[in-house]
């Protein structure tokens, strides 16, 4: 039981519904992480007597800042087909819902199959220095930074909007889905990037691919992943960002997308 | 009214709802343009009485074909912020749910702002044959390859998933977030490029960001975008595809992802 697990934590109730907390340890700027979030959301799916297959499709949407305490999730399987199945889920803290989700989860079958996507080249995790500035849950990570570091305030503004990274729980956990969508969710806001400083952004939006299966996952381990983001466009308060993960052997584990708020 | 307004044409119901039904000219393979329903659920929202700005994402899921015929609309406005409004959308056939969105609509604000992406050097559309081939709905655009065109059974296979082309409604109507939304679907399955024939393949999920405001999109007019997607992964019975809606002076309107069933 690490801190990750800790903070994707559910019980079910007597109502049906899956109920959790926060944990002080996953705190960000405002509430938690989203990614933990996102990460329960899965768990959450998982968790339900009729679950059919893995997870192919996360959708979380942000609506407002979870608070310090307990929060219920709903998970309502909206049509379960021979080879897929639709949720939609409901985060809510009393009564009010803070994050929405739709979800696909499928059967994967023996296909043909090939990666578009150049993996890029980069030394390895033992000869990338950790990084260690960031909001609290940060430290539930080992985050190794190849390039696009978090801005100190000195680095000055910056073409790129280009984030790679090594990465992995911290202590070191099996990947699992749940981890999967929360890795999609690490990198930092890319206008504090561009811009050289920090300032309000928050994630609206997010979408995850599933590319990985069990076999993948457990073949990964605990070892490290390798993360990508880059942003695609900033204009008239949001920007949108895209990202990949993958596994230390080359695989791409999941890609996604965020549509990311802020003012500046 | 064109054939794109019949498609999208919605009639509120006694109950709250919106009503709305296949036309035929939008028929594709099984069911209807996935592009087009995506458009009826941005316009059952716009519909509403209480919406609150102008889209900014929307994620749109297939559970199952719509059959020929009526089909409703209820779309919820789950949390209204200040700044933006989250949605949840089903579309139902007999009490059925064909189709699930979630859409975040938002205020634009004047920020700084940056595009990181750079669109593709390409002839002008006058100088670009149009493509005709493909199912019914696919007469509803004037679409124009100017690379990766439908393979035609005598192209083979490619490495390339790229496809570019220039598209505008047939007839010409002025673009508006709802055909932004259906152009963001308008490329044919990116695994019939790669192995260079048609086979079993249909989205599942497809999530679109709205770059464009309306002022970007009044100047766009009815005239050509450039319209560019390119598959990320294919394994084990999905793949999945990023997209982009370049305006003709070169601005970025829309990006989209989505993930697609095939078998291969």
């Amino acid at each position: 039981m690490t801190v990750f697990d800790d903070g994707i934590a559910l019980e079910r109730t007597a109502d049906g519904l899956l109920s959790g907390r926060t944990v002080p340890e996953w705190a960000n700027m405002v509430g938690p992480f989203g990614g933990i979030t996102a990460a329960a959301l899965v768990r959450a799916i998982e968790l339900q007597p009729d679950v059919h297959g893995q997870p192919v499709a996360l959708t979380a949407n942000y609506l407002a800042p979870i608070a310090d305490g307990p929060f219920d999730i709903a998970a309502r399987a909206v049509r379960t087909n021979r080879t897929n199945q639709h949720w939609y889920v409901e985060l809510s803290q009393d009564g009010e819902v803070k994050t929405t989700a739709t979800a696909v989860f499928g059967i994967r079958r023996d296909t043909w199959g090939d990666t578009q996507l150049v993996r890029p080249a980069v030394p390895a995790p033992d000869e990338v220095p950790a990084g260690s500035i960031g909001p609290t849950w940060m430290a539930n990570y080992d985050m190794r930074y190849v390039a696009g570091g978090i801005p100190d305030g000195t680095d000055g503004a910056s073409a790129s909007s280009e984030t790679l990274l090594w990465l992995r729980d911290n202590p070191a956990r099996p990947w699992d889905f749940a981890s999967l969508a929360a890795a999609c969710d690490i990198f930092y806001p890319r206008v504090f990037l561009r811009l050289g400083r920090m300032l309000p952004a928050g994630t609206v939006s997010i979408t995850v691919y599933f590319h990985a299966d069990t076999e993948t996952l457990d073949a990964q381990g605990s070892d490290f992943v390798l993360a990508r983001a880059q942003a695609q466009q900033f204009s008239a308060g949001h920007f949108d960002q895209s990202a990949q993960i993958w596994a230390t052997d080359g695989a791409l584990l999941a890609t996604s997308h965020q549509i990311v708020y802020y003012k500046a």
